[in-house]
């Protein structure tokens, strides 16, 4: 059994492990007693702050334990934006933020603030250039994320840091997927960090808060966690979620150096050995340990079941994986492919045969899906050859992805060259995987047009 | 050594140790994800929500987990206040509830709510009659807790909850306090409780909110515990916290009763042992395992590093142990004396022989301070018998508690019977424990007068 969802939760690190179990005799009472148990507890927790501050790059005395890399991110944000109300109520994001960022950026709007969110390339990353023009007089805070969490790529912190103390506004950086592998670069203003993303326990975030940085609480406060952070402090889980970061840091260099290659390998094989299939995300500027995939005519779901039952756990940004049904929202700011992705993250010392197995039973598994999709599509699709080239339709209403794609795919040689099929869909990830199918075929994509239900993606036939 | 503070945190219980081991292999990945892992983590968060909503006494789809019980009592007061909005502002809580239940009454008040403090009786407790009456119809949401966590009261919950159901105003009870010893009996709408407090791990509060209630979330959501408290789930913390309820639970009922008789016995041996000690709280209508008292002319941080250097881990409500120099909310509330405050919380199990250590120890040690505060006190007081008996004047400004009711006790004897002595104070404690002093003496506590500096508190001696 192969764990390669490392960026959704890493398995505890055996440090955290023994961290863990030794600092439950000690770090259970409270620190702020004056008692023995109480002095210990404060004894732990000092050191805990010490040396997570000290592999974070800032003073202790910056850092907050938090009970979540969420829970950081709601209240780096909310407290930053109250203490610059006086300056605007102004908040700019990645479109390719954690949810925890948009969820704090959404609750920032309906409350009367303005968000700006900066459009990425279809690498995933931002343009310093494009994020630099979106700072404004009245902008509170800018949030940027290290690097992105569903492919990796590397956003470019330093320099939208420089732009943002250039024009004096506090930059929320969330580097929840890169902070095992070693400090944030640049001069950010707030950071905020999640233990279990490294191998710690949960129940532990970080959030660093630069002296100098307007910074008012929100809510209501106790006296812990220098009243940042309300409620009794899980020392426990603090002190291994300290002790974990510095083993996971001790074992990076080494680590992201075998990781880059089973992911570079992964990289170039899947394309290899699979057919339709776009990999993702900047192939150079990215964490070592990720990588993504889409797959055409496949069903993310499906494909996910059947990678399981080999024994590979891995996620998915495709429509089906969701609640909502809607692709990825980080894919679908990528422009990207959506259907039958796939997400790889390694664990810290992933054996290669590991990575090698899961090279062979890929294109069983996406041959599997897509032999089971193939049949029902052609019976499912209402092809009408009504006259006119131009007025072919393909009905795939109440289709979900893949189906829409794979109808397109099985009507798009009765059109002529120079004519157009129209593909009426109501699921939501045709919007993104229309286009991306357009862009892997080599045949035009002609936008949308109004539908009676759903939505007409017009498609234009110019190869053959 | 004697751990004699489980109110504030209790050490972790065998079973939860065990529990947390267990799931920390099975419990760490995304209870989100579909693969194995994640369904694994999946069933333990569930099984656990079974059992902690069965010890309760709600439906699991009722009960949410979150951070601490502070941040379930912060999401629980702000969720029903919103879900109440428009029928008012107005939010009821009792004058000694925990700090985390007063800090949402501050936050509350300062975005423009209302809010009415119920007070108390001389034990502790509110009146129902009383509560009731606080009733308004543009109230949202009513706060009492099951029982108080400095004194040990229990409150009649059933009744208020009666008078609130009648009113059609939802009840939050926080049972932070009472939850090892059994449910909460009565018609509560929301209820809160914290695992550290029954030797569960930290980071677990509880949240209950009954079907029906108007509940809307309020911050940045996502899509974990029901959307109403974002961030990874803690399974292992929370199955801990789960399996060591049940566990204190199938102890209850023959803890309660030993501990009860250790606890009886300080409440009488003590006032027998160490002279001018008010023991403080109801006699009956209590927690088990808690009890408080307090020593005149005693320094409760100084009594608490002589217990401490015993072996003994107690708290304290005395001002001079907290860091704003203010008595316990709760010991103002009920009008008590807070000097030399002692709470004494047993964990269960605790053996006989440790509390009779502890009636041997306390004298010593309560002798020990009143002897280390005796001798500066007379130095230090200005007594100016300037003609006229009434115009006997303490000067104790700048002296801390308990130096001002010494320096009164000192002069008593110089009052001639019927003559007033001002004893002027800028100690926020002579508040409380210069009236606690004259109920314990016979003596008449005539109130207060302003004073260029400071209180003048007026005292007429009207027993020999």
């Amino acid at each position: 059994m192969s764990y390669f969802d490392v960026a959704s939760s890493a398995p505890l690190h055996p440090v955290a492990r023994q961290a863990l179990h030794a600092s439950l005799d000690e770090g259970w009472a409270d620190p702020a007693r004056l008692y023995r148990e109480g002095r210990r507890a404060r004894l732990l927790l000092d050191a805990a702050r010490e040396a997570a501050a000290e592999a974070i790059g800032c003073r202790p005395d910056e850092l907050t334990f938090t009970t979540s890399g969420t829970r950081a991110v709601h209240t780096g944000i909310a407290g930053a934006l109250a203490g610059r109300h006086r300056v605007g109520r102004h908040l700019i994001v990645s479109a390719v933020e954690h949810s925890s960022v948009l969820h704090s950026a959404e609750s920032h709007r309906r409350a009367g603030g303005t968000v700006s969110e900066v459009p990425v390339l279809r690498t995933g990353a931002v343009s310093p250039g494009a994020y630099a023009e979106t700072l404004r007089p009245d902008t509170a805070l800018a949030c940027l994320q290290s690097a992105n969490h569903e492919v990796g790529t590397r956003q470019p912190v330093a320099e939208v840091a420089e732009a943002c103390r250039a024009a004096g506004v506090p930059l929320l950086v969330d580097a929840a997927q890169s902070l095992a592998w070693g400090p944030v670069e640049g001069g950010w203003s707030l950071l905020t960090g999640s233990a279990h993303k490294w191998g710690g326990p949960a129940g532990v975030g970080l959030l660093a808060v630069r002296k100098g940085v307007r910074y008012a609480p929100q809510g209501p406060a106790d006296e812990r966690e220098s009243g940042r952070a309300p409620g009794f402090e899980n020392i426990p889980a603090v002190v291994a979620a300290a002790a974990s970061l510095r083993a996971v840091r001790a074992e990076a260099d080494a680590e992201s150096v075998r990781l880059r290659e089973l992911t570079d390998r992964i990289r170039a094989r899947v394309p290899e050995l699979v057919p339709d299939v776009e990999v993702v995300g900047d192939p150079v500027t990215r964490l070592p340990h990720l990588l993504t995939f889409s797959c055409l005519y496949v069903d993310g779901e499906t494909l996910l079941h059947e990678l399981d039952r080999e024994g590979f756990s891995v996620s998915s940004g495709s429509s089906c994986t969701s609640s909502t049904l809607t692709p990825s929202h980080v894919l679908t700011a990528m422009g990207v492919l959506s259907e039958g992705n796939v997400r790889v993250s390694l664990p810290l010392g992933t054996p290669a045969e590991e990575v090698e197995r899961f090279l062979a039973v890929l294109p069983r598994a996406v041959a599997a899906v897509r032999e089971k999709l193939g049949a029902p599509a052609g019976a499912a699709a209402t092809v009408s050859p009504s006259g006119a080239p131009d007025a072919l339709v393909v009905d795939a209403l109440g289709k979900r992805c893949p189906i829409p794609v794979i109808e397109l795919a099985k009507v798009i040689t009765e059109v002529p060259l120079g004519g157009t099929v129209r593909v009426l869909s109501d699921d939501e990830a045709a919007r993104l995987d229309i286009p991306a199918w357009c862009e892997m075929r080599g045949q035009e994509y002609a936008g949308t047009e109004p539908a009676a239900q759903g939505t007409a993606y017009l498609i234009r036939r110019v190869t053959l």
